[in-house]
This record gives C-alpha cells, structure tokens and sequence, in this order.
C-alpha cells in the first residue's frame, strides 16, 4: 500500500513509496522507515546507500487501512533520489510542470559515482 | 496513480485517493478535486455528494512522475467518508491503531439515510 512521508518539523509532504506487511512491521519495529521496492522486489531500508534515513515520529492509518502516513525526521535534510530536499518538487504553472527547488545535493556526491 | 491531499493552511495530510490522466486534468481545469474511483470505476468529483469539495492552491508532481500532492482548502472541514476531519484518525500505539480524532460529523447527516 501507499506510504506518505511527512516532515514532523515543517509538515512538507517528502515522498510517497510502498509498503507491504513485512516493511511496515520493521519500521515499528526498528524506529525507522522501511518499503517496499516496486522495482527491485526487496524490503528496503530507506537511507542504506545514502544515509538518509527516517527518523519515525508517529505513524497513522488511513479509513480503509490501505494507506499510511509516517511523520519523520528526514536525516540530511534530503528525501528524494534525485538529491532534492522531497520528491515534489514540480509543481504545475500554466499547464506545465515547472522544478520549484534546486538540487540540494548533486546525488553523485550522495551515492558515489556507478 | 496516488494522490495525496493536503491541508494548506493546517498542513495535515487529509487523505490519499487515486487520479488517472483525466482526473488530473479536470482537477487543473476546475480548480476542485477529482479522483479515480477504483471501487467505482468512474471519475469522482470530490464532495459531489456530501458538498465538501476541495479548492486546489496548488498541484506538485514528484520524481518519477507517478504521484501527485494537491494542496488544498477542505469545504466543510472534513475529508474522510466516514464523517472524520481526515482520513488518517489512527496512530499505531504500543503495536495497536488506537483512534485519536472523534468523528466531526455523523455520516448519516452527511450523505443521508440509505
């Protein structure tokens, strides 16, 4: 199901990924938030490669228990792959998707060069 | 794809729903809410029945162009079918979803009797 990270702090809505059971159970469990890969069909522990792991606050369910919500402390300051502070970072300027946000962090820098 | 709204001025993360491409579309065109009603198989303008619509200030895209944040101002106050100010009334306590918010308004006086 969905899974909404929110920064406790500001409120920012950082990203939205996917967990399944297993990826929910270990984020109560550890403190920190875990998903589910789409792509890679893996549990993954959010900030393994980056360091930027999620500090869990609080975590909500929604009415019909298909989505949550996780209020976090976003370590580094940095959510999104792309080495932007969140993953909504376009937002819509007549009719077009317009980058609102620098990148906070050459996402070479983050994950080394591949 | 997901959808999330939020409250623009509160911040609070009112619920998560669904949009395809047309849905996205009437949204950017009406300035309201319209999701995708995977139950129903239909577009649904948000608050159609109960009147509690949602006036969009702002439509962001995030990295992989597959989810969607809306920021919104929530007619009536309530988001959630179920008569709650917002979808997300539960908070996992002690391994438990325990409800923390009462609900506003009686469904029943919402939507009326069925």
């Amino acid at each position: 199901m969905p899974a909404i990270a929110q920064e406790a702090g500001s409120g920012d809505v950082l990203m939205l990924a996917w967990m399944n059971r297993d990826a929910l159970a270990r984020t109560a469990e550890t403190g920190e938030a875990h998903y589910w890969s789409r792509s890679r069909r893996r549990i993954w522990h959010k900030g393994e490669e980056s360091g930027h792991v999620q500090k869990v606050r609080e975590l909500r369910l929604d009415c019909d228990a298909d989505a949550v919500l996780l209020q976090v402390e976003q370590a580094g300051g940095i959510a999104c792959h792309t080495g932007h502070e969140r993953c909504f970072f376009r937002k819509l300027d007549n009719g077009r998707w317009v980058e609102t946000e620098p990148v906070a962090k050459d996402p070479q820098a983050i994950y080394g060069k591949k």
